[in-house]
């Protein structure tokens, strides 16, 4: 059983992240609160891979905490941009992604996001993923990053163009987090 | 002064590398001996801190060592693809780089090659940096990676049209490890 009041830190500085992560966890009443601390992220392929280095470098003190990263793997591309996909975004944008798959019809794509939590020498990995296809061009203003050329499953419909709401039913990172959120009310005492 | 016999380690799976590093440091008398250890790589914008990182974490007991990052930073992309050019050069290719640059007239780029050294608790880092630009089409059949696309200084010709040795004269890795060996010439006692 695990022993902890209802608050969780979540060490990343991207405020869409805390508020997609609080609008899924808020439901198993659960609270995020942002922390600022240094994570170490190595090169690799594997988002878990990742994600369980950061966890194991992570200040000790800091409990119970949560590190979560994401890709966004185009079929056409050989899953790039991958784990790099925030670099790769800050770099080329979504632009860029619209011009190396100029002309190609099969737009195939996963966003996955991997979520680790940690308290004291417990270290858990949830996953979630979301088929989909690369937009033929940017459409709406909501969410960050890769959103408006994403569309999940079949719909016709990016990221960008949902609410946080919505975007957590179909996304990658709602997922993820649904499936901490279920494993921490079954596994806290005294949820 | 440093002491020890005329033997490096290098830290790599490329054996490219390996020849572009013993072309140089034969001049100076040294020998290089690839040697495969676990690396840990940190993604970073900064190629001296992956290096530095790598160099601390790597086995103590394997001296003395070297591990090497370079990266081509293009202009018009922001310095993309930098520090993961081998990533996105398995994923996209040179045709890749070449479909961003699509109708683009400036094409300024550089090469960068980060060599770091480590003999016991000693650690030095040398830098060599080649300015050119993005071929208009992929020439010549030398080098490994991005060298098809290179073209270094104001010459007509990329990286892949020459042979290693020319290549070692202009090249980012060719410089660095140059300084390399030119300081381990001056450093070491009974050279």
């Amino acid at each position: 059983m695990l022993h902890f009041d209802n608050k969780i830190f979540f060490a990343t500085n991207n405020i869409n992240k805390i508020q997609e992560a609080q609008g899924i966890l808020s439901n198993f009443g659960i609270v995020i609160e942002k922390i600022d601390v240094k994570k170490v992220e190595i090169q690799s392929d594997v988002l878990e891979e990742i994600v369980l280095y950061a966890l194991k470098k992570v200040n000790k003190r800091i409990i119970p905490i949560i590190i979560e990263d994401s890709g966004l793997f185009i079929e056409k591309l050989n899953g790039f941009p991958g784990p790099y996909s925030s670099y790769v975004y800050k770099k080329i944008g979504c632009d860029g992604i619209l011009k190396l798959l100029e002309g190609e019809k099969e737009r195939g794509a996963k966003f996955v996001s991997i979520v680790g939590f940690k308290k004291d020498k417990l270290i858990k990995i949830f996953k979630g993923e979301i088929v989909g296809k690369i937009a033929y061009k940017k459409m709406g203003r909501h969410g960050f990053g890769f959103d408006p050329i994403f569309i999940p499953g079949n719909i016709e419909k990016t990221f960008a163009q949902m609410n946080l709401e919505e975007k957590n039913l179909w996304s990658h990172r709602g997922r993820a987090f649904k499936a901490l959120g279920e494993w921490l009310q079954s596994s806290i005492k005294n949820f």
